[in-house]
């Protein structure tokens, strides 16, 4: 393992670094409780995919992930007796995806693998977005990038290739870590190394991810401690 | 004091941050002990706004500061007797400019002023230069906000005002905080706030800057330190 040494350790977050389900549903269980946070957590997120594809499709203009999750957000309230939320709430609410909780490995393991990799986020999230979840979690990222330098989302070559355009190192000495197959082949196929990482709980306890490896993959880790050791750190 | 709370500090970096000049002319004297690591540091950083002025008028399409830096380096060495030097060192001398050393009070300022504030750069250096700096320096930004984001170079409005919109706050929830009062006045003229610092041996010990207090500015501090204090931190 020891020979694996890319130079820049990239993230993907939503799911990755950060629970965006279980902080989701916490958050609107609190604020709302006879709402189904754990269903409102997955329905605002499955409009995620298609927002982004109506804006690299043309659609819309370049929009924020912020701006995304707004249009979608007004989109379901109503479907969960909501839809009479002031503005000012939506706002507040539309902003849990700058204080989503990070996985209990992150911190740990992200300090390790900062002690000799350079490790940056890269996220469809916009920078506002990242840098105020990375002071709400404690994230130690030396560089936030994102979509929004890239104007372009993943799984967008723009996204994987600009990271190793930004430190002007050869595609190969990036490592995209992800716990999305989907995200990493593209990212192999720009020629990044990969890593997946196992979050089985994604989507809430009640629903396992089937997190089984893929041979493809430079490293299979069960999480960032793993993944750190497995670099030697 | 109290009252002034802006959300976002931006942080111009050379000078301001790092002490460009004596770690140019420290490592210079190091490595060629036959130049004056003085002078040489001077000519570098001459050619740094004029080649800048070339890329904002169109002559050159966009550039990175890491090759503008490379192309004034290149222009600069003959006349110090450098013009032979193979391109491996050449390469390996232009980074210097990544490993810039911090004032002493830089570290110990950012980190109180973290606290209670988001931390970005706002510099005309590329994004990967500002990582590496930080890294080596150990300069604990939120962010690293680069001229490269916004694709024009200060004092560009697009570049103050492209704080303001990252971060979705009024251009006066942010300050910039600069040892140069020619970005400051380009700031205010935006709507920032701005903060001062003194850097009096900015070019060097012999050749000590005038760090007159100007009114218009929001603040006038001596060091990192200083600030922290003057914003209650």
């Amino acid at each position: 393992m020891a020979e694996i040494a890319p130079k820049i350790l990239a993230f993907d977050v939503f799911g990755t670094v950060v629970d965006w389900h279980g902080s989701i549903a916490a958050e609107v269980a609190q604020l709302f409780p006879e709402v189904d946070g754990d269903a409102f957590a997955l329905a605002w997120r499955e409009g995620y995919k298609p927002a982004m594809a109506r804006v690299m499709s043309g659609e819309l203009g370049w929009t924020r992930i912020d701006d995304l999750h707004r249009m979608i957000l007004d989109d379901i309230l109503p479907r969960f007796g909501l839809g009479a939320l002031p503005e000012n709430e939506r706002r507040a609410l539309n902003r849990v995806w700058h204080r989503l909780n990070a996985w209990p490995d992150s911190v740990e393991g992200l300090t390790r693998l900062k002690r000799r990799h350079t490790i940056c986020t890269l996220s469809n999230g916009n920078i506002g977005l990242l840098t105020d979840m990375a002071k709400h979690a404690g994230l130690p990222w030396d560089c936030v990038l994102s979509a929004e330098v890239f104007r372009a989302y993943k799984p967008d070559p723009r996204t994987y290739l600009g990271v190793a355009d930004v430190f002007d190192v050869a595609p190969a000495e990036v490592m995209l870590v992800a716990a999305h197959q989907d995200d990493l082949a593209a990212a192999r196929q720009c020629g990044l190394l990969t890593a997946y990482i196992e979050r089985p709980h994604e989507f809430g306890a009640a629903r396992p991810k089937d997190v089984s490896p893929d041979p493809a993959n430079t490293l299979h880790a069960r999480d960032f401690i793993d993944l750190a050791e497995q670099l030697g750190l």
